[in-house]
């Protein structure tokens, strides 16, 4: 499995700019990153960038008490743990491929309506 | 006009719990709110119960400011401030009932997974 790459949700993403969202801030990245199978807590933080371990761990906690994804731990020294999306979290694609594409369709409106608005009258 | 009715959105309407949001909190409900006609500041008070005036200023400025509503003012005595959805905030509405579908489909097994969650072990 090809690892995360770094600037993967960058902070200047116009994406965070869009009237979206799923769920809090950091939960619909998570799943974004869990896409392509499991990751440990470690490799999540690498794509997340700017996310600390504390709300890291309850943005995992909460997906799970959600039922989106699971919790293993393998019985390994140091030990390792592993989240995983269940089928219940893989049905939100869909949706959030809609949202994505909105996003891709009328950001620019979106900015531009901001300017505007943000410009100082003559 | 069919005025909007007090428990269109009931503080314990499951919707609270889904882990789909438009923007933040309230930007969405108004949105809802504005599918059928221009209303008023009070108007939209309503169907809202819990907000406040401030919290209710902010979401319709940010929603003006990203070119979603327009803010409208009438010269009567008292004035009169209308406010509506634009062409743009009108393109929210197709993602947004997909998000809705979901919740649909979905939120009871995700209120499964959550009382699984917090049911104490044995």
């Amino acid at each position: 499995m090809e690892p995360l790459t770094a600037d993967l949700f960058a902070p200047q993403c116009p994406s965070a700019e869009t009237p979206f969202r799923i769920g809090d801030k950091w939960g619909g990245m998570v799943v974004v990153c869990l896409e392509d199978g499991p990751r440990r807590f470690s490799e999540l933080r690498v794509p997340l960038r700017n996310i600390s371990p504390k709300v890291l761990t309850e943005t995992l906690r909460s997906l799970e008490r959600d039922g989106m994804i699971t919790r293993k731990t393998y019985d390994e020294n140091p030990p390792r743990v592993e989240y995983a999306l269940t089928d219940l979290g893989r049905t939100l694609f869909e949706p959030m491929a809609r949202c994505r594409e909105w996003a891709e369709k009328y950001l620019p409106s979106l900015q531009e309506a901001r300017q505007a608005f943000d410009r100082p009258a003559d």
